[in-house]
């Protein structure tokens, strides 16, 4: 119980500024921590590179597979992050890493995915088909008996606006044999847009696919600590002294909780602060934030301080 | 125990005899018990055919929504089965009929699903749209603002063989009314055809849209009753003298255990006697036919006795 109630602590004054002192790296989710769309949260620039200034790290853990590093670090410097492709964590990049270095795969892979995924793959070495439109042809005879190429050793599942019946009998076909692996970058529900639309997310095209199947998917991004294990083979980071930024419990808090290291909820995105308490009450502790702030700009004054 | 132990009785010899004196009315699965995609079970037709001969009333319960009334009746015709239109309750048909007299719709449907459906959608008077496919155009923030029809009260999702993000994307944004109903032909995983082949299920299509919508929808297949209950209400039926038969234990026989109707399950198609006994030992009797046979083929020695 006493744990339990020295969690979810608002973030404020002489906390944030001890906290901040605290922290050497910091982790951000981007889509409703930096962002939601193409419009950056206000203030939140500013934070991100008075980190940086003031001599912290900062790395880039995002589930969307729709870009690449390098496309990543455009966009944070489009809306005033200061990024190297190196700080980004990405699905399509961490995908690719876990098939080359991780799996060991040697064959092809079955991309359900877009152009970020299949240049993050080929700048791993790893062949794919499958990218793009995969229009209907013949009935139900002709799609049981599609070609399929016998070196494909796994099939990927990420974000594909191509997605289509086509593409899961095709996932289907090569999943029947028990030794081709099943990835899925991540199960985002839905992907959240400017002004509170939302579109689908990767996850409904991998409950799909697994229904087909009959297999479950191994599942790259958050809550699994794949992105944070990258993180720390790459570039070192003492737990301790680390914490993860996110916008939803049920990945980024629960990734920072399995991994051990501190965690902050920001409101401007997913989750609300009732969903962390109803986990709070409920006892599912790994969901609950250690800290939360309604916008990651309310760092700011602290860190102005603690510059000064 | 006892109960236990009385049930998955093989049918042969003179128990086949005396329960099929005890029977008036048959319900037939389809798929998988009188036919594997386009072949004929062997001496399944011979079978129905000679049932109807003596007397007894026979009717296609099916889950698959490709095909209209019309259509079923057609291809039992052309694989030698003695059929009606009238006989046939397939999820096409009955799903219109579950919108019009038991939602009593006002509105029009958002339809992922073919031309079957389609058909039985206007054959009941029901305005849709959706059918076809349906090509991606734009990027993100397009889908989010896709244009909506606001005479949609309903999405029906059926097997597609156009399912695509776009589909799901727009069934997502009707299903955010939660005043839109939301309804699933069945959730079979798989479609079995000749040869063992298999292609996915409207089951996966409707995962995926489930998840997008964060609902779960209504089916109206097997195992929920309103098949049954659609013979029920057109047709009339004793209870204590009808048959339900299927090869599926966790659609065809738990909806006969559903309607307190007897269950033999025939091994000519998805489920096996190691599933039937598994389900036994467990105590998950809803699960466990009354009885098996290897093939429906093998009731005929007892209709061609009672017959002489």
């Amino acid at each position: 119980m006493n744990m339990a109630a020295s969690k979810c602590v608002r973030l404020n004054g002489e906390l944030s500024r001890r906290f901040l002192s605290s922290v050497d790296t910091v982790l951000f989710d981007c889509d409703g921590v930096l962002w939601r769309g193409d419009e950056a949260v206000p203030g939140a620039s500013e934070l991100v590179n008075g980190l940086k200034g003031s001599g912290k790290r900062v790395f880039y853990l995002t589930n969307n597979s729709t870009k690449t590093r390098a496309m990543y670090a455009d966009k944070l410097g489009r809306l005033g992050f200061s990024a190297e492709p190196g700080e980004v964590f990405g699905t399509a990049y961490c995908t690719a890493l876990y098939l080359r270095d991780t799996a060991r795969l040697r064959g092809k892979v079955f991309l359900i995915g877009g152009g970020a995924l299949s240049q993050e793959l080929e700048a791993a070495g790893i062949p794919h088909l499958g990218q793009g439109a995969d229009p209907v042809t013949g009935g139900m005879k002709d799609w049981a008996a599609l070609s399929r190429d016998p070196e494909v050793r796994a099939v990927v599942v990420g974000f594909d606006e191509h997605f289509s019946y086509m593409k899961v009998t095709r996932a289907l076909h090569y999943l029947q044999d028990p030794d081709c692996l099943f990835i899925a970058t991540n199960t985002d529900t839905r992907l959240p847009l400017e002004g509170g639309q939302t579109i689908p997310g990767t996850g409904c095209l991998v409950r799909a696919v697994e229904t087909a199947a009959h297999r479950k998917a191994q599942v790259i991004g958050k809550p699994n600590s794949f992105l944070y294990d990258c993180v720390v083979k790459e570039c070192g980071l003492d737990p301790s002294r680390t914490v993860m930024v996110g916008d939803r419990l049920d990945t980024d808090i629960q990734m920072g909780s399995t991994c051990g290291i501190r965690t902050l909820l920001t409101l401007t995105g997913f989750s609300s602060l009732e969903d962390a308490k109803a986990y709070q009450n409920s006892g599912s502790l790994s969901l609950v934030p250690d800290f939360y702030v309604d916008s990651v700009a309310d760092l700011l004054p602290a860190l102005t301080n603690n510059a000064s």
